[in-house]
């Protein structure tokens, strides 16, 4: 009985599930995952906070509410961005969704047709390549630099292809741990702008930069087609799925109808609680703690390598985020030394589910996940997987 | 600029949308939503069963969890359905959702290629018109008598078409608040097996019937191609966004990927703090109140169009539910009637945005958000705008 929808012939597999149920086993480390840590969760907080709300408006918080989402937090969202980068968003132009993922979901839904050819960074995010594999694009994929994306391949495709939308990390990339340079935004603007080509900017990181300088939204250097996505889940809570899109009003519109239809709202006594928690805590500080502790523990890995890992081996640096991005000599798979780190009770992503093909010859590493005494066990056995190659 | 996706041009305007922003003036009664009453929502108990989650396991009810859902959660639906109805579905073949609205959102990114032939009840379920609409089939329907769903038209379509699913309401259906019979439910799963097409059987208000015993789902009836949706939304709290739906192990493993890109996962606190209500207090008290005050609203409301309306106007008196289904002489717009009784201050949902064609002579009206004094003013007022018809 064949009766599905061709689209569902064309998802790729979801690697990371299988992987999650490896590290059921309590003797396995992973770095596989994409965590935060949960001893920086404010449950206290919050909890006092869902009392607030509670107590103070139970009838409302637990009731049916807008497809657009609590209007202060919508404000709150739109203020931020003006506090920290001097850019306007008016809150009319914000959709609260299901954690930035339902927003990827909502944007291939309004603009993917069938065919349609859509750009994303090599290696990318594999949540959004799944997720809009769904509405069955044709992808292009643009080399990530060490500086940000790389504008030579970017034009040559934008020059070729008739492109509806690039979506890109710009900071502290999900796999790769890169970040887009001032100049590199700039310049990515302009191409994207002259092409009159839409920018999916996913930012779940941006607010977790442990060195250096916050860098502005790619967003803030088009007048148009700069669509920025925003996320509690690792500054606040992951799981209450609270994100959002920002989008000009014509495409907000377009969202609005497809959120609708896929679930009427989001969880709204979650988004009560994360603004009563916003309202009266200073979020500031509590991001500086996590900021201070995945410092450490990018450290903490990065020493790890150093120490432990044979030569010949590079990896990214990260400024912030959650994840650091291995590249391993031509001669060992990804997938392979996946099998014999199993073995040593230590898992990570293989590198291949990143790219639309190849790619087998790096890796992804989460830092946030773990504590240094973890990271620096956790990297011994992966060494000695390593060394099984030499 | 013609960006968005083919699929967007076909989406019905939403005129729920659209009465909802004249009914922010106070002064207005509204039958025209689809909301709880909240005077019986269960706050104390909420907070109180929030406050253990969080104190026993802050750090998991608030971190990432798995695209199925919480596994004891999808055990106590799986025990409640065999209690209730001797009907065995497997934990490992629930999935749960935001809301039985993401349900059919799935249901349709994983089910329908573009123009393939599916089947709805006339009148029909809205937000399932809307969110089946955005993957662009073919619409066929069946008309709804007094005991279901029209049999002989259900054959004549089944022998011509060939039909993808059939998406049904079977209890205090929305918008009609009619029942299928066991009778027409048994004969439905017949024919249903016979031309071996899929029945979508949306659920959200089975447990509040207010009057006689309940019927068993007709999924109780098929061996195969049964999918049962199910949500809290109307017995514990809608806020939450807590649905499920039931099926086979291939359709569910499509649903979970077709889940995961949609946004990896519902709101896991609010699972836990559903299951952690569901084990410290009775539910069955507390739907045995909610049917005790539904039943007296909609027997005030029925009163009401006794005392107050014009001859020659119909309506349905639905066993449990929310809505009631009223049908004007052919010489009434219900469309023009909005504007009347806009002007008399009070709302309901003109009848056509439940059809795919034509359906103007008839409305909906919502009776589980009004006090019985609030309907009784309400349905004079609506009285006063038809009178003006004659």
């Amino acid at each position: 009985m064949k009766y599905f929808a061709s689209r569902m012939d064309h998802v790729p597999k979801s690697f990371i599930r299988e992987i999650l149920k490896v590290t059921e086993n309590p003797e396995i480390i992973s770095f596989a995952g994409g965590l935060p840590n949960p001893n920086l969760f404010p449950i206290k907080e919050i909890q006092e906070a869902a009392v607030k709300v509670l107590e103070s408006d139970g009838k409302n918080v637990l009731q049916y509410s807008t497809t657009e989402g609590y209007y202060p937090l919508r404000e709150y969202i739109s203020k931020r961005y003006y506090e920290k980068h001097s850019l306007k968003i008016d809150p009319e132009e914000i959709l609260i969704t299901n954690g930035s993922q339902q927003a990827l979901d909502l944007l291939g839904k309004i603009f993917i047709n069938h065919s349609d050819q859509i750009l994303i960074e090599k290696p990318g995010y594999l949540g959004a390549i799944q997720c809009f594999s769904l509405y069955q694009p044709q992808f292009r994929s643009v080399s990530l630099k060490e500086d940000g994306i790389c504008l030579d391949e970017l034009e040559t495709v934008l020059k070729k292809d008739k492109i509806k939308f690039f979506y890109g990390v710009p900071n502290f990339q999900n796999p790769s741990g890169i970040t887009y340079s001032l100049s590199n935004r700039k310049e990515l603007a302009k191409l994207l702008t002259r092409y009159s080509v839409n920018f999916i900017e996913d930012n779940p990181y941006g607010d977790l930069r442990f060195i250096g300088n916050d860098i502005p939204p790619v967003r803030s250097f088009m007048e148009e087609g700069g669509i920025l996505l925003g996320s509690f889940s690792k500054t606040v809570v992951p799981s209450f799925r609270i994100g959002w899109v920002c989008a000009q009003k014509e495409i907000m519109n377009k969202l609005v109808i497809a959120k609708q239809g896929a679930d009427l709202h989001t969880n709204y006594f979650s988004q009560r609680v994360v603004m009563q928690y916003l309202t009266d805590y200073n979020i500031e500080n509590h991001i500086n703690k996590i900021k201070e502790s995945y410092k450490k523990q990018r450290e903490k890995m990065v020493e790890a390598i150093e120490a432990y890992f044979p030569k010949g081996i590079s990896y990214t640096r990260p400024e912030g985020g959650m994840f650091l991005w291995v590249e391993l000599p031509s001669f060992i798979s990804s997938m392979k030394l996946f099998e014999k780190a199993v073995a040593e009770n230590v898992v990570f992503v293989p590198g291949s589910p990143f790219y639309l093909e190849g790619g087998d010859n790096a890796l992804r590493l989460n830092f946030s996940n773990s504590s240094e005494a973890v990271i620096d066990e956790g990297m011994r056995r992966l060494s000695k997987a390593l060394k099984s190659f030499f």
